[in-house]
């Protein structure tokens, strides 16, 4: 029952519209927001005025994944946010990690911490009760088109059975970075729940967006 | 004889193909496309994969305005301009501003030097024969819907006299920051050659794009 | 047999002698002492200067809790220190925390290691043999009047557990951050050992300093 | 009829309130407060806090002189100033210069200038319709017991020169550093208004704090 | 069985040539080239202009350790290095470590990390895969002639176990600081595999390098 | 009587003494001395430890250009230097470019500015009475083997101007930066007075270095 959070990164970005319209037909759970800063990573994409313009025609969830430093500072632009809603900060973004979440709590949205490859699970030790979703990074941030780097699954399984260990199995693991179809799966095998879907699923040119979608449910389990 | 050079921020962000068509109809010169970084300017807006989609279905020229730290190292997401097109950094936005230029150059299209309302207009005396373009901020960089700054009226007219004296004539002023009607007029007088349209101008909603183009042109002597 | 010491963030800034005079009647432990510099968190309180003012007029040793980025290039500032005071140094403020609990041991004082509240309590393994406390944050630094974050009454009893495994027992730890009477005991229960009191136990309104100190003392075992 | 601003960096900072009792009898124009974030110069001195206390107990107009990189982000801790308050920044310490003076403007307050002795006094162009106030640092910022750099005496004279040319003489010249019953002499004759002053002055052993300002008052010409 | 890898630091910079000869005459596994950027640690050494030269008189394998800030922005420097040599990278200098040690695979060289003497043994947790080699500081870098800091022969002891219960006992452990004869016994018996030697091992003035490298050899074993 | 001091980044890295010996033979005036911190210019060349080392084997006077950010923090590593020598910083490398100079002074050495080619010559106003020397990088910092630019030529010959016409005739101009034969001549006839020469001039693979400097000389008018 993993949930699918299509990229907007890979939606035709002179017409959104249309492509989230496509999106709502699918039924996909969340869109997936990516936000960086040309510092945290060295590139530039998606922008806040874009996620507002897309709050006004969709109630699909959004999932905005920050890669910017300090966060914390930023997050006043989020505030068109509301309770389904997911932002998500990356755990080597901010020297505040704990405050910087407590500032997204208030926001009335829930939170999640995005890991990359090389940060060790550990780090989530002292996080846990404010977090809703962890996100696993599978490739490293900021540069589409990346492999899976193998290990990555294996994190995702010792990342599930520590929040079980630690009375927090309702935490949702997030993937992203070449969730194809074949990596989702074994993905799913390991424990995630939340699906970043780009070109080698979701917008996969073989099939319509309807349909990639129908085949990636399948895959996940629900 | 004064450009017009549309703000992209200000068109539908999730129809964009759609309004360009309208500016492409309204017979505009420039489209003028603002990159920010959150940490030159504390805002984020559109990207350098907006860019490259945006070349793929329009001829009109792009005047891409950096307000990013050290642009110098982002200048190879911008190698699919060409010779029309401008690629515009701020002087506060480096230490090495004419190495800075000059790899703009090395990509094959015009430069333009941005000033901040504080600069002074001096700094451009060692950078004149590289530019073909200076762009006076005439609000501050990275907040939309700010009032004209009325100083800036005598800095246009001081920059314009200044190139004139040292000879570089044909360097065009680029205004930006509430550029109405009315200040454009004003602009205009003082020597002021393209000419950032937004929500008081070419995207006011009184009137349909082309129109406010046509009534934009008549102001400056088109 | 927990130890107190005020922060002096909370005296009376226009009459610092008469209240030190007071925590001198109380018989207070020690003096904690806030430096902030508006970068490692965005606020200023206390300085170097206030701390040589009152190394003049009291025996009282003084806890100093240095907020700044990069502490050891400002450590030449805190040479009127003397055996029995501390300086405590944040985890996150610099990249060699090694060197830098070195440079402190070299003034002849006592080293103590803040961690923030999203810290992982193992990143201390390689510093116990230098330090003679370990600070855990108990809400976030750099701003007054918060409350406690309930999931760190469990970070002290694990260091506690931690450093008595490790065969260092004789580390101290203190706890910063709206350590009112209640939580106070609470924190004692997890094996806390010096409490920097503020408005909500030292410095309450409903009772003399002197008053406040006896019963703090009754509290935390002494 | 200059004006005399003490440093409060001066003050016994164990008995400040006694002190500012002592200034108010003097007849002190402003209180110098200097404000250091160990970054923009390498050392802390007073806060905050201690601004919001000494506003308590007394009405002589505050000269809150920043010292601190992007003022502009900490305005907000200055929220209890008014009308007759003065807040100064550093050219150098922004480059967002002319939106930092737009926001202190905003508070209400009057705003101030500083320029570092090695910034040249050009820079100020653009920025002389929001300035009340100049402040020529006569020695390096952010240390205490310097010499006064000689040149500095022209560059006070140059700045009157100038605001005078650009009709703007009603902008007041603050000098800061070395600010002896001598040296203030001399600055006063090249043109300075508000004068800087400490232990060689105001704060003298010599003769009282009394005694002393009106040593002082009688030198520049009130 | 370990290897040499005497550090380039202590030849005499005069005349380089001369003693690599030397130190190629004495069989040496790896020549340490260290590089610093008074940023990562406050000192400048070595070049990647020196590097390029001794690259054209010598066969023995390069050992290059960057102690400098974001690495990954200047491993172009170093495609003159070939399959036998090793990039070492510290763990402390990027937030996109595996990333950056992805970029040195790139090379075509061998992957080190460095930990500084503060650093956890378990961050290396998720980049075991693509490591050949972890390089423990056994005093704080940047500076020379420090001593050895005593518990890092236990922190070898543990990487060593840590690295075979992992299943990784083909990576290598270097040693970097204060590696005299004495202390390389000592770390040998912890399973240390590289010697970064210097001035009290292989630059001993008592004895010529090369008797210098025949002693070493003993004490570790070949 | 222009004077040469040619840059050692030219000379065999590895063998530097033979080097220097040709260099005394030849009778040039300095030893030309970059110090490069990856961060100012994205580059490292030569070291604090390499100065010392030829400091022990030759009187020709150093003539050292740091290009490195926030050079004051770095000037203990100068110590070994004597009054003829020159320390040459970036006005672009530090905010507090007159406390810097200072620094230098204390030395007791000449001090020398240099300036980016953007920057303006207009910059120096305040630190003429500190200064011995103006370097103008004819160049932009940081690489080797670029082209002059063009208009360098006319910022010596303003600058020679300006020197004197504020009376500091007797400070000296330096170029650095594509300084061959011909160049050399076309900066003689503007003003210079300090030649940094490469590989062009005093390194031409042509001929003889002694035989170069005597070439040199004949243009520079000596």
């Amino acid at each position: 029952m993993g949930k699918i959070a299509p990229s907007l990164m890979c939606v035709d970005l002179l017409n959104v519209e249309r492509d989230i319209k496509l999106l709502e037909e699918a039924g996909v759970d969340y869109l997936h927001v990516d936000i960086m800063d040309n510092h945290f990573v060295p590139n530039i994409t998606l922008s806040f005025d874009f996620i507002k313009s897309i709050k006004r025609i969709t109630d699909i969830p959004l999932d905005v994944h920050l890669m910017i430093n300090n966060p914390e500072e930023s997050l006043q632009y989020l505030d068109m946010l509301t309770a389904g809603d997911i932002v998500c900060i990356h755990y080597e973004s901010t020297i505040h990690i704990h405050r910087a979440i407590g500032m997204i709590k208030d926001l009335g949205v829930k939170v999640g911490l995005a890991l990359n490859p090389g940060t060790p699970i550990g780090v989530i030790e002292n996080l846990l009760p404010d977090l809703d979703m962890v996100l696993i990074m599978t490739v490293n941030p900021g540069f589409a088109g990346q492999k899976l780097i193998p290990s990555m699954l294996e994190k995702i399984e010792k990342l599930r059975a520590l929040l079980n260990e630690k009375g927090y199995s309702e935490i949702e693991i997030e993937v992203d970075g070449n969730v194809s179809f074949d990596h989702a799966k074994l993905m799913y095998e390991k424990g995630a729940d939340i699906y970043v879907g780009g070109s080698s699923s979701v917008f996969s040119k073989e099939n319509s967006i309807v349909e990639n979608c129908k085949r990636f449910r399948e895959i996940i389990g629900s």
